[in-house]
């Protein structure tokens, strides 16, 4: 089997998507930590255009953006489908998943001006978002894929262990287990099934890392 | 076989991008118009999240969104592939076209205010968008997918008929043939391959609606 490698950023949401992908499928590979304040020359290598994080080496060839990995992955490597079957389940699910990846509210809720007027506005599209997940996209399913968790829900996982994190250090509470009682169970059910629970980012390290991206933010913004 | 309907706007390059995609797969559909000033009830059923074309009706299912909808109907329509069969082809071709998704810079070059600072700024980041087009994607092959159109070349539909409008109407030049000269030719090879020959708007008539669109919003802002 050809080497497989995985340059990711603890921190990232995105990285994870990958890497429970992996686990899931039980592909074993190489995790490549990128310091991405100091990028490697490998990194820029694989992905000069975006020069992000996750990057999947697979045989030599860098795969970029994380969706596009999850669809390679499914295509390389049959074994636990992260994509439904179907072509107009499959097509639903690129659907909603293309939906999420254009509400990324988090970074503007985290470095929302003082005034908070920012801040706020980043707040109402994210319950917005919350709302249309929990009415339209999950259902009354365990998970969105249904029984197994899927590709929709590791497209999904920074709502499980990032977004409290990111409510601890804004100050603004989101997803209400009382307002949005589905997708609250379904964090649980994500964060309690194995391969999630074995590879998440610790709460306490996130918040010291969005404690400081915060603070640096916000001072650089009052000077 | 099942109805095939196709929800659309006749000055849509997405739109087309399904309508392309049909052409070529030689599948019998029927086109729906829709007014997107009134849109119509069965768009709104059909697409209640965007409320937008294109929307492929296939035996009574919905599917939205364009390039969703291409992934769709390689699955269900395998004649004419439109994505690369290789699959490590495949990520490349959806990793460029998540590029082209995310660079609508063509709505703010033909609404820039008068000052023309935003319009100047959208400019030099179309220029940008085909200079990275140009000398990282392309190559030196006749269609992006090589011998025959394939997903990527219809995703970039709009460089070849909609950009050269565009320009004329806002009176900025992005696409210069000196400059981006194997881009230049691709819009040429594109626009003369029958099935996309057939199937375009009018520039005239497109120009009539850019130049109303951009009078009313330059007139609205001025008040």
């Amino acid at each position: 089997m050809e080497e497989v490698k995985l340059h990711g950023m603890w921190a990232s949401p995105f990285t994870y998507r990958v890497k429970w992908g992996l686990e899931l499928k039980g592909i074993p590979y190489q995790y490549v930590e990128e310091d991405i304040t100091n990028k490697s020359p490998l990194l820029l290598h694989y992905n000069p255009l975006h020069k992000k994080v996750p990057v999947l080496v697979h045989g030599g060839k860098p795969v970029c953006e994380s969706i596009v990995i999850l669809e390679y992955m499914d295509e390389i490597w049959p074994q636990y489908p992260l994509f439904p079957i179907n072509p107009f389940d499959r097509a639903m699910a690129r659907f909603w998943i293309k939906y999420t990846d254009n509400k990324l509210f988090g970074n503007r809720l985290l470095f929302g001006s003082g005034s908070g007027e920012e801040a706020e506005k980043a707040r109402a599209e994210g319950i917005e978002f919350l709302r249309t997940i929990e009415e339209q996209c999950l259902g009354d399913k365990k998970f969105f894929a249904g029984e197994a968790i899927g590709a929709l829900d590791l497209a999904f996982g920074g709502i499980a262990q990032w977004l409290p994190v990111l409510e601890e250090v804004s100050g603004w509470k989101l997803l209400n287990a009382d307002e949005f009682p589905r997708l609250y169970a379904w964090t649980k059910n994500f964060k309690e099934a194995a391969v999630i629970r074995d590879n998440l980012p610790g709460a306490d390290k996130l918040a010291g890392l969005y404690n400081r991206l915060r603070h640096q933010r916000l001072r650089s913004a009052a000077e």
